[in-house]
């Protein structure tokens, strides 16, 4: 019995029950009502799937610069106009024009490989044919030295499935995409594959953006499946393997494009901003379904909800699909400008979803344990969402930018597990979002904006 | 800045963050090492969804009876004896057999209906044509009285979609399957069709267990795919409805099956028990990947995974496969009987899994809250699975009957939403269910047992 007492107690420290506590009660009091409304709301009138279905059914996939992402720009003008959303608008924005064309590659001697280029790859039209090398990292392979020259160096260290979140090993693992085709291109190399970032082990390639150095030969890219991966590994243990990769995308000049914005504005504040944002160009494989259709769907529906219970914030909340997320960062990076120059409005806070539409855990708090605390207390208003994990780390490549404009930067939290099973590849669709997932995200996103728009800076 | 500073206080009574007081250190201490390395191994070597892929390739469906159930029972034998599990060994239970044959409607002058009878449900071999009348439960039903008579009487009151756990929601709903066709048989309808029990609109219908009262005739029961319940609901307000119904069902004789146990031996107090367990009969559609092989493997590599980091328990862990959970709990009974009619073994606990191989997200403790007290003092142990949220609530069908006998009695809690996608129907198969996921349920129950089994009751 003793034990269970002071079991109790630890427990009254620590966890759920916790919640009952006054000193809580008087913070998340104002909200309680509101987070109930916003879960009754939206689970038993979900918008956000069907959304997401007509973003992709009007647009395709949305490459920058492609017809895909002027249908896109398109669909939220329109989709926030039909719902109501006040000032409405399109903020332009000049975006790379990549396309992707033909890739093949196949083992002399050999079976075929399923890959894609890499986003921003140069072509090789008339074929590379050459030994491969494998290393495990930009390290190894910069230490190659003359054994990389005339070779593909193959880039195969893969993501560590032992960190909990598949976010943190993509983050340490992308380095070889990224950066790879230079550092082998400095010592000789005349290709790159590289291992896809996935955790799953399948025939799927997962594309995404590469980078030229200024001071190293552009050589082709492309990604490799993970079935391929191992396949091709195996067969460089027994001998020397030949691959031949021809790819024929290419880089067109810049192309015009555009943000879409709107809001609910602020009653009392107008001029203070809480932006709520996705990013509305895909890759230009599968429907970019989780990314980031999610995202955007995530910020339109969590104004449509609190919209529909008839709510007019004390700040502006605002809705930003931004542009060429995937391979340049310029619509983040016009509105963040804008945002600095204008002197009349103030950016309160900035809540990014581009990690998905699974369920919600929570949200990533960037800065200290201070910014974290300011947003933290609120947690337990989102447990019944799924939500309550508030934690410090990175907000999303979006809202980042705002930061050093004063805003407290955010990102919502799904489950992560299954995010790179998809990502950037043929496999996001729309049928890998749950309806009540992607929903309780939209939910959680409200919320946790109204929250700042009635507090404040 | 004062905000700041009580805003941290408040954070540091009630979230993460405190984990790292003392109060928190001396209770998980001397389990922090062993969290890290089950979180490392499970995801570095997962072998969970190898073997859900094995029993699902060996067994195929395992309704209670079948040959598949019998191949599973095959199959749970070896998968123990070839993991090293000391004292593996089947447990005889006499089971129902129900065989589902072939069943299916029609609306006359109209289309075909996706139905799949109820298990246990009478056959229609000859077929019944009746007029459909819709009700939204079993109060409306009984209601009815005369206007029931010679009708099928269509149940159609959805899950709540408003409750954050599909499992309340199921738990709010199923009445309908379940008692649905006695309840209408007695003011004289001549079958029932039951809205499908899951949260998404397609035409995969859902099977699952009915009863018969013993004071009402036995009519035809089937499920109906919530896609035609929306046509069907909709043709019904225009106006009378005649559906023409055949099912080929039939019950034979009681059959001889099995559960499967093995363990690992306390070195101490061999005499006391840790359940750990789920159940190896599924029904008839799909491959039972969710409900309930997820449960099963779970049990399995909870211990391959201790055994694997070569720990030798306290208390014994012992991984039980129940059979005949979903139309009978004979196995559950089974077990506990011996477990009460044995005066030399203590269960101290019993951990369930038959809520699907998803993101463990915590536990339910059956009980009050000094049983959850007992447990949750642990629960921040569980963060970097994901599986920290410890509440009071229900464990589950098979461990349940083991409390009379004095286990605490708790259930593995995945994240719920898209349970009841797949749940009792085709689209239940190893495909839905991710391996990270399913491996993380199996090191959380891993971690749960263990502590359990050096604690003690």
């Amino acid at each position: 019995m003793n034990t269970n007492v002071a079991a109790i107690i630890v427990l009254l420290a620590a966890s759920a029950p916790v919640l009952a506590q006054p000193s809580m009660t008087s913070v998340t009091a104002p909200y309680r009502a509101l987070a109930k409304r916003l879960l009754d709301t939206s689970l038993s009138q979900p918008k956000a799937y069907a959304l997401l279905a007509e973003l992709i059914a009007h647009s395709g996939t949305r490459l920058s610069g492609s017809e895909g992402a002027k249908r896109a720009v398109d669909w939220g003008m329109d989709a926030m106009e039909r719902l109501g959303f006040a000032r409405v608008r399109s903020q332009p924005v000049i975006v790379p024009h990549w396309e992707r064309g033909n890739a093949s590659a196949q083992i002399i001697g050999g079976a075929q490989l399923h890959i894609l280029a890499l986003g921003g790859s140069v072509a090789a039209p008339e074929g590379v044919t050459a030994e491969v090398v494998e290393v495990k990292g930009l390290d190894e392979a910069a230490a190659l030295g003359d054994r990389a020259r005339g070779k593909i160096v193959f880039f195969n260290r893969p993501m560590d499935p032992t960190l909990p979140s598949t976010f943190d090993a993509y983050g340490r693992a992308v380095d070889q995409r990224v950066n790879g085709a230079s550092v082998a291109a400095k010592v000789g190399a005349v290709a790159v594959l590289v291992r896809s970032m996935t955790t799953s082990i399948d025939t799927f390639p997962h594309t995404g953006t590469m980078h030229y150095a200024d001071d190293a030969p552009k050589v082709p890219a492309a990604a490799l499946s993970t079935a391929d991966e191992e396949r091709l590994s195996a067969m460089l243990r027994s001998g020397p393997v030949r691959v031949s990769l021809t790819m024929t995308c290419r880089t067109l000049p810049d192309a015009e494009s555009a943000n879409v914005i709107g809001e609910l504005t602020g009653t009392e504040h107008p001029e203070e901003v809480i932006v709520i944002g996705g990013h509305l160009d895909s890759w230009d494989v599968g429907d970019g379904a989780h990314d980031d259709g999610a995202g955007c769907v995530h910020a339109i529906e969590a104004l449509r909800l609190l919209k529909s219970l008839g709510l007019r914030p004390r700040r502006t909340i605002r809705a930003v699909l931004f542009m060429n997320e995937e391979n340049g960062l310029r619509g983040a990076a016009a509105y963040a400008d804008d945002a600095g120059a204008a002197k009349t409005e103030r950016h309160v806070a900035a809540i990014e979803s581009d990690r998905g539409g699974f369920a919600p855990r929570g949200f990533n708090v960037e800065g200290d344990e201070a910014d974290l605390a300011r947003v933290a207390r609120w947690a337990p208003l989102f447990e019944d969402m799924g939500a309550e994990r508030f934690r410090t780390g990175g907000s999303g490549a979006d809202v980042a930018p705002l930061k050093k404009h004063g805003a407290l930067t955010i990102g919502l939290i799904p489950e992560s597990h299954r995010y790179f099973d998809y990502h950037h590849s043929a496999k996001d669709v729309l049928a890998a979002v749950n309806e009540r997932e992607l929903e309780l995200g939209a939910a959680a996103m409200a919320l946790l904006a109204w929250i700042l728009s009635e507090e404040g800076p």
